[in-house]
């Protein structure tokens, strides 16, 4: 199993955070987004959109979406319910993820630490600090009633939501008001096998 | 089964179609997100995030995310597919849609149609153009492979997409270049039970 994948990236790190948990082996295969890997002919045959994370099987078939991914490579395992209502709830927290949270967080931490908040992208980075804090509030919020975000179990919602929240900081959100967020984070990170962004 | 939703909103469409190809039953609950109907701290006490559509079940529980509800609904039926691989290939439509389609395409369909293309956010809308196109060369060119975006059978990846694709001229954009998208909007409309918009 191959991931195409840079680690910095909080949708790949997903990949990495769920393939160490479940001890699953993979060859990472380093790409860089800024160099234009994502834009080869022999990369968007793999991919036709032309986005990291990609996984590619031993078998030659590929799967793209990160959230996708995770939950593929967690099909049948401890990380995923089997009760529909439940599964159903993880994948509540996922899209949720993919709507109200990655493109307000992982953006404006794009800009400022990557991009090094350039003057003419400073009123976009303004902008999307309200929906980040909104984002934050509601995961606050559950995690104040469930030790996780979809329950008392470690589910793929928190890998997809811890990927970017334990680094929101990057992206100008202080988690000092969110105490249900910090203790959540902590959890995470007590897992067996658990693995850091980088 | 309770429904809280526009029926004019791509997203809440999707849970009714489902819901009509499928033959269940439900109770469709017109909510005005213009009126503000979900903002009323009755309506948060149901959906912290604010947002329609939701689901509310017989014995009291909830569940938003539009793609999340019709994955629910399509438990162990012929609109998902068991086998993980695949089911894997219907999610990573899912969150394409919610990540590179609906943010362009459903945005500038809302900006056009129901705030009537106001001055200040015209260059938003001109920018979505390019987002949107791509969304739609993607979709394309799957459907030159398969009959359905995730295989050759229905399955709520297709329920997703179609949603504000059909609708997609509305935002500006013209199918007349997709010869693929427009005989699967064809071979979608042409199932059993299948129910319009409005
Ligand atoms: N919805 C996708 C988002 C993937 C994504 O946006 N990846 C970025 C890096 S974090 C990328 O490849 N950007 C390059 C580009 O869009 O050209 C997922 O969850 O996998
Ligand atoms: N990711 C959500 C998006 C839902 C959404 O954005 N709903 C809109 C109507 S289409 C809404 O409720 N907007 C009101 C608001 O955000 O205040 C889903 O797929 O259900």
């Amino acid at each position: 199993m191959k991931i195409y994948g840079d680690i910095k990236s909080g949708n790949c790190y997903k990949i990495k955070l769920t393939c160490d948990l479940l001890s699953l082996p993979y060859d990472w295969i380093h790409v860089d987004i800024m160099a234009g890997d994502t834009k080869t002919p022999e990369y968007l045959a793999k991919n036709a959109a032309g986005k990291i994370p990609l996984l590619e099987l031993d078998d030659g078939r590929f799967l793209s979406e990160s959230n996708a991914i995770i939950n593929f490579l967690a099909h049948n395992t401890s990380l995923l319910p089997s009760d529909p209502y439940a599964l159903a709830q993880v994948q509540q927290w996922q899209f949720f993820e993919q709507y109200s949270h990655e493109p307000f967080i992982a953006v404006a931490r794009f800009i400022n630490k990557y991009l090094g908040m350039p003057e003419e992208r400073k009123a976009e980075y303004e902008k999307l600090q309200a929906g980040g804090h909104k984002a934050l509030r509601l995961m606050e919020s559950q995690l104040g009633k469930t030790q996780y975000l979809a329950g008392d179990k470690l589910t793929t919602a928190d890998i997809s939501l811890y990927a970017y929240t334990h680094v929101s900081d990057e992206g100008g959100f202080d988690l000092a008001s969110n105490p249900n967020i910090q203790a959540w984070l902590k959890r995470v990170e007590a897992h067996p096998n658990y693995s850091a962004m980088s």
